[in-house]
């Protein structure tokens, strides 16, 4: 299904009238509104292709219909999502689950809409059929150097592939951990899996970057090899300057303070990206701003504010990639819900009066600096987020549009009720 | 496989002069060994059907081999293992993972193992195959009628297969939540899962327990509608004198003083029996005691001093039940430890001074009181456990005889080596 | 000190027409904007004595200056913030801390600045000097007669107080409790503390309330013998109708879903009323909605829709008071951040489209039931609120009149530099 | 007052039989026994001096009888402890709390009770009386310079005092962060550090160390400027070789792997040393191993296992201290027992059948490697550890004796009832 130009000018048609007045009355409080709309405008947000089926815990799995059965229809959903919102110009892979055969036409099919291949991932957490070794007890930092080579010729596997895409970027997530206490040596998992990002490493095309993920647990329980940002920073500073940390929302301790955390990596040039989602409890994987959207809006505060001070391009300087599990809502309508969240969380960001700021802080004066930020935060920017999709051709409303012309039911049709696309 | 009753006592002959003095040593530091013995050796703990093949995360499952294809083949491993360490004498089954076809046949299998059936566990958290309508967003508490019937009639089918059986109890977990603010009333939802409750109460044999389960999230991430001990204990308490709570020990938030809820719910009358597992962060259903020992030992405090104020039997009065996922461990090795666990930490508690400390306690003398606790605790009981498995004719060391047999490769041998028990 | 009304006019007069544009446009979306007004108009939430000076951490304190001296200097500064915003038109006393000496003329000071007196305080966590035994082990809870009855005693002096001054609530929170495994029988610490409040329930007048707070740790880092809402409302319902439970948000333990927790005790009939504040680690005392504003507004929500539900009105139904500690800014201008941080919840709970919220949540349509409550949130509803203000005879903006009428300068002017308010 | 050497042999005499039969019994297990012994012997464990009196929380403090009035009070404490255990040959002294004033004379009357001076505490988390400007805002943290220069000048003041005492080490707890979200520049907070620190280190004798203290929050709530053991090895890694990382027990959030810190830390290079406490909820600073033993033993299993891997003398390579806060014990009942438990932990870690384990876990045989620990764990080695004290001319059970002799009300009767010493 393609979302036809004619279909999205004639919804923003019936919406305008509503949004200008909206938009007009937004824009007298806001000095730099031009710049700050160019801004949304160059910013978009990656799409996993493994968030475009339904997703599942271990207690099981609730299908939705029309799911992509192949890499060309999730290709096809972003497409259908960029088409509504222009915020998601790239689509990030998951190697085995989306071996691209031939690579041309399916570059060719990602550039008819309009999208690019963002990071690749790499996958040593579950085996596939017929693999020679195991991943059950780990994979780059295994006891046995023949399940490290398995894990690490997988990884440069991975390079090429997105190589032959135009990515830039390898994503590692390691599952890697144990169990029990006494189950492995945390001092040799750690220094094995150095050694064998190293030889990883050293398979990156000069102009890639390897972002470099921790989670403290899940798949395993006590102990985690790059388990948080200071492991995943100390590997990333051993590798060199293309290894970077990257930081996934839902990989944290309960009450992290996640902004400091970007705010020091960034400061330390050891910012590599994001995942981005939203959780109560564990790694949720709850639609990005459902929980705790304050939160999101110190982060992107902190991130504008450190991207700003090393004068690094927002939209460029860093990946940015949504990471979700999409149990009861649908795929795409929570995507455009994560996206919605995250480019309200921008414009927040952007909009803080950041002179004013600095001058409270500089006299610790705590009511007038928080104040500045609960301002912005309490404004409602809903409208310039929308004006930025309309200066970009999307959509005012993306979800009420999706709703509006049956993209689900069509996608139905054309694949059937009981397809389950490939993810977790 | 069935574990020759000559392997056995060869074992224990090889072990006895060890074990004699190890235990020899220890009877001599506790006035009431023999009561102690006695308790130790009425002391069961039933084995979860679900609990016999190798447990997975959402990430993938690693199987092990040798798993039982049938409910026949979940009872043989039961066996060994009640064969083992002569402290599992019964199975709970998870309908509808475990229907039993021909009930008589059911239970003569178990009767040769020397077991009987624990309390039945329904489902409602999976969709089974075309079943008419679906769980996907809860199944007591659901918004539609229709729905929360199908989940009546389910509980009070597997109340049946129980009675059939010779079960006692029905335990009821429900998934039942909500991921996102606003996607359920909470308040409608709650009255929804009593009044469903009340129509299975209503369903219950007279000399039956139906056991309550709480748990404060996943699969749903926002809010789960029997989310602690406290909604459960106004469920129970509504319902009348058969509902009781069930406690399992992964199921609570961060820092949670469990042996607390322990010991207000057994005083208030209402603590109906356990599921033992072990966790760091959420629902890691590891190995009971691999985690925090010393909690454990401090839940099985406070059971004995309730228990015995109350004049309730230790062995008869509440369920005591495993629920861990073997994710890593070979699942009968793992049960035989946690098994062992369990046992240790109960001795631990026979042997506190009971009247020192309520001496201590009635004085504030903080350091007696707490010092009369680490002194129980850090006692060797191990030769006490042993001796009570001696004498119940079991084996001094299960895990050991369980490898020195071959168990494992012997179950490969019989079911193949790709076997996939149901369960998570 | 005393705000001159001319000079909230004149300040109102500033701002008006800058307010009247964002009124007017705001008002155009709210169907039913004046009911609304109303509501906020009336809605008042009382200021705690002990909030008034600078709140200090075991680590120390930093005091400002000009903090109250006295119970009359007390009744001032909660004067002056209600001159401000007309939104806290009561003072909650804390006994001993505020020992009211001419009752009929402390009554007088109050009602000269419209108030009157919210529930008042015990307090059994400290020891007063020459007192006979010490709560070091407990009050309430206490292994000792002659320690519980001399906290019965003090709880029923401090209802005799609150008697005089025209309150209608107590409000308990027992700090009781224990630091290390084995000190208390926690069985018998929580009958000992239902046999004393039955004691202190029997001396409260008829048309009073007890609110009955619960807390999981601090000052005891083991149990906490009224420890979560579950054990604070087993003792409210054996107690009978006159006993309910006070919900401090900063109370509770990593990850509770509080919102859950109002909804159900709202439902049961149990909920008496609320301490104010934020937190992100434990009882931190933040200002209210600092941290997670999107979880205050969802305990809003709950409570409009339960209260409404159960047709209790809004204003008088439920106590609602603040408890925080202000330790870096100013007091007086942190409890007007937290009032307006109370009051934009509560107005963007009241502009939930209730019906068609409802509607989704019948269907289990979750986006569009999540879509309604962000949108109430999304929704930037301070000039809502600031007309409220206005209608009430207050100031647009309380924090920028307090700073521009130099209050903190004039009070450290009247009363000196280095005075030190009671209170932690 | 002094512990009479024949107090203590008589005690021994008493206990002697019934511990000699425990230890032969226990020695017949452990190969290496007599050099478990000796390591257990040179192992001490360093006291701060602020922990000798009551400690309190924000709520309030119970004050106990004959606290210490003085620095030589102090060290007489810390004496009678030693003579008791013969575990805890130094002090750890806090600036400004306990500033040496004759520094002859104090290091004479250390010496006469075996005892010389370990790390020195800088205070920049209180202001002291009459200092020019304050801490309220941070220290080495702060905007604004001369408060910086201010808190770096004491901290070489610190050194300055602990060079006149023998001490090798300056520990930093920074207090400095932030309660609400935009009061400080995160990035500017570090860096100010960072710069701070390096004068501090600059002033550093060659043979001294920094210990960099990292604690998540308290007495600030939203960011605490070194929050993580991340951002204290960042620190120390710019500062140089001198620097290191100090952990405190209680310093992490919820669920931290804390043992797999220290391997790390240990295995760069970077762990300087340990503040010995336990706790439940948050910084309790509750006995150590009062909470969690397993977790102590599991720490120390790192401790041995990481230390032995680079050849570093267990007692010499790290600085051990206590830090806990003695609000409901006897302070000096509460460091005995704090000592006893970790040195339980440490003999613990000593009897681990190392090769048995590298051999399990190069096979990934999960059940034997974590078996190993247990067994080590579930090993009785109070005997052990008695006779090391006995070796080292302590008392048997210091515990019994300290009461037995009296100790409390003989210092009350020289020192008064009422007394407070300085600390929390």
């Amino acid at each position: 299904m393609i979302l036809d130009k004619n279909i999205i000018a004639e919804h923003n048609d019936q919406l305008l009238a509503d949004h200008k007045r909206r938009f007009d009355f937004l824009a007298a409080d806001i000095p730099n509104v031009e710049a700050v709309l160019d801004k949304l405008v160059a910013f978009n947000i990656a799409i996993p292709s493994w968030a475009l089926g339904t997703g599942g815990t271990r207690f099981g799995r609730f299908s939705g219909g029309g799911e992509p059965r192949s890499l060309e229809e999730k290709i096809d959903d972003v497409g259908l999502l960029h088409a509504l919102n222009r915020s998601s110009n790239s689509i990030s892979l998951h190697i085995p689950w989306d071996i691209p055969g031939n690579t041309a036409a399916i570059i060719e099919h990602a550039k008819q809409h309009g999208l690019h291949f963002d990071a690749v991932n790499s996958n040593t957490f579950q085996d596939q059929p017929n693999q020679a070794l195991s991943y059950k007890h780990g994979s780059l930092h295994h006891t046995d150097k023949g399940v490290r080579q398995l894990a690490i010729d997988h990884n440069i596997e991975v390079i090429k592939y997105g190589e032959a895409l135009g990515s830039k970027a390898l994503s590692v997530w390691l599952a890697d951990g144990s169990s029990f206490p006494g189950q492995i040596n945390m001092r040799n998992a750690f220094n094995n899996t150095h050694e064998s990002l190293q030889a990883i490493y050293d398979a990156l095309p000069e102009d890639w970057k390897v972002l470099i993920e921790y989670k403290p647990y899940e798949p395993y329980f006590y102990s985690t090899t790059i388990g948080d940002w200071g492991q995943s920073y100390l590997l990333a500073s051993k590798l060199g300057k293309k290894a970077t940390t990257l930081v996934d929302l839902g990989h944290h301790l309960p009450n992290t303070n996640i902004e400091q955390i970007v705010a020091l990596l960034l400061s330390e040039g050891k910012l590599g990206g994001f995942h981005f989602n939203d959780s109560k409890y564990g790694d949720d994987d709850l639609t990005t701003g459902s929980i705790n959207p304050y939160k999101l809006f110190l982060i992107f505060n902190e991130l504008v504010e450190g991207l700003d001070a090393k004068g690094i391009n927002h939209a460029t300087g860093l990946s940015w990639m949504i990471d979700e599990s999409h149990n009861i809502k649908d795929p795409l309508e929570d995507l455009l819900m994560a996206v919605e969240a995250i480019k309200i969380s921008y414009a927040q960001a952007l909009i803080v009066d950041t002179p004013a700021l600095k001058a409270a802080q500089a006299e610790n004066d705590v009511v007038v600096a928080e104040g500045l930020l609960q301002h912005a935060y309490r404004t409602d920017v809903r409208a310039l987020v929308a004006e930025a999709r309309l200066r970009a051709g999307a959509a005012l409303n993306p979800v009420k549009l999706y709703r509006d012309a049956a993209v689900r039911s069509t996608l139905i049709g054309e694949r059937g009720a009981n397809t389950v696309a490939t993810g977790l």
